[in-house]
């Protein structure tokens, strides 16, 4: 398992008539932090599928607790986990204002790897399991 | 408990370079579903806020089971079911190719009603709950 | 140059804080107003493409003289004109609530044919340019 | 006349199945722009809504050049312009990637100031106007 924080400034285009953010849009940020977890670990997912590689999502679940608001600086913490077998990564997400300890939302996203080519699950590519520190055993 | 149906016809601004509907965007259908499904009983959301209610989202899920693609026209089967205590709803969801059986995507997504003048989740008004022919016991 | 109406139900993702559509959400209504503009002279956007011509999007304007609400009801009005060297498609748009005549925003999106294959731009197919009922001369 | 830059990493929800930027995102890197160069004068939007002055858009123009690509980062410049009355600023972009000096995309966005409880457009207040370092004569 490895941590990322993502941070993100709300925009005007993403809050609602309640003056919120809507709800579908932290599936957007979900998708921006992983995408930097994954870059942090020296993991372009670009470069995953141009190696033929893609990750489809398989589910997904949020919880909203309290409301961020317009221009509020948020801290996206994103917990990525590889399955034993190396075929899922499941996505775990906290988001805060930052500098604050209260959960506004919360989350998970999981994905597999899927070989384009071929159109079928596979494990991931040793070269993106050499990327991830420790797996998770158990999981 | 009572079920509608909305016909969706996926957008080209939808679709993500994979080809298909970019997995976010079904939460975007969902709400359009639930709308169309509260006017169908009589219940316009727009009236419910104007006269101070408003339905924050509580918590969502979704699993993707296979993609839809750029054009397809969609048919998003929306269950709707109040809870005992009146303050929450939850809407369960397929989605299918229209005319087609498999499920590509399912899910669920839960509000509650709020007072926004107090601040707090209250029973729905009167008003929807005589809209609603039936609730689920049990919930 | 052929006209064509869409209706669209204004949804509640497409409001801001403002409590009125965010602008940038009208130059998807144009895009959706064209494609059924084109599906309705018999012009399905998915088999061009699968013919091998994608048709980008070259620039645009948008006016906003008034804002549409959530839950209006809209009327997209789209004319669609052929150029002369059938290399590029104007559509210009004039957006009402139903029923109405005053004008909420007004818009053009110029494309061109461009052939997939050869990376350039071309004229529109043959099978394209038998469903447009007259060329603009002049254009 | 001031000029900012905004970088900006494009990102997967924001590609099209053309594998490019999809055309009506340009309009929100646009808005972030302005939203960080206001706030790089000293001038935080939020505030100035809460203070009772919106900026509604008057009208935009885009051309596109050439497409933008999933992961690509991206710089767009923005020179902010205010009119000789006070009461609309000018935004003109161009959009190239990091480092390089094509353009892919140009445009401009129009706003005015306005004030919320009387309905209608006004001079910028005061402490956002000795905030602008110079006005360009002449607009």
């Amino acid at each position: 398992m490895s941590r990322y924080f993502y941070e993100h400034r709300v925009r005007y285009r993403e809050c609602d008539p309640m003056g919120v953010v809507y709800h579908a849009h932290y599936i957007d940020y979900f998708e921006i932090a992983r995408t930097e977890a994954l870059r942090s670990q020296g993991i372009s997912y670009k470069s995953l599928e141009d190696h033929g590689t893609i990750m489809p999502v398989l589910d997904l679940a949020v919880r909203y607790f309290s409301p961020a608001r317009y221009d509020d600086l948020l801290e996206i913490q994103c917990d990525v986990t590889m399955s034993d077998s190396k075929v899922r990564v499941l996505f775990d997400y906290e988001v805060r204002r930052k500098g604050e300890s209260e959960i506004l939302v919360s989350g998970h996203v999981r994905l597999c790897f899927f070989d384009s080519a071929r159109r079928r699950p596979v494990p991931a590519p040793d070269w993106v399991l050499a990327s991830f520190p420790q797996k998770k055993s158990g999981e």
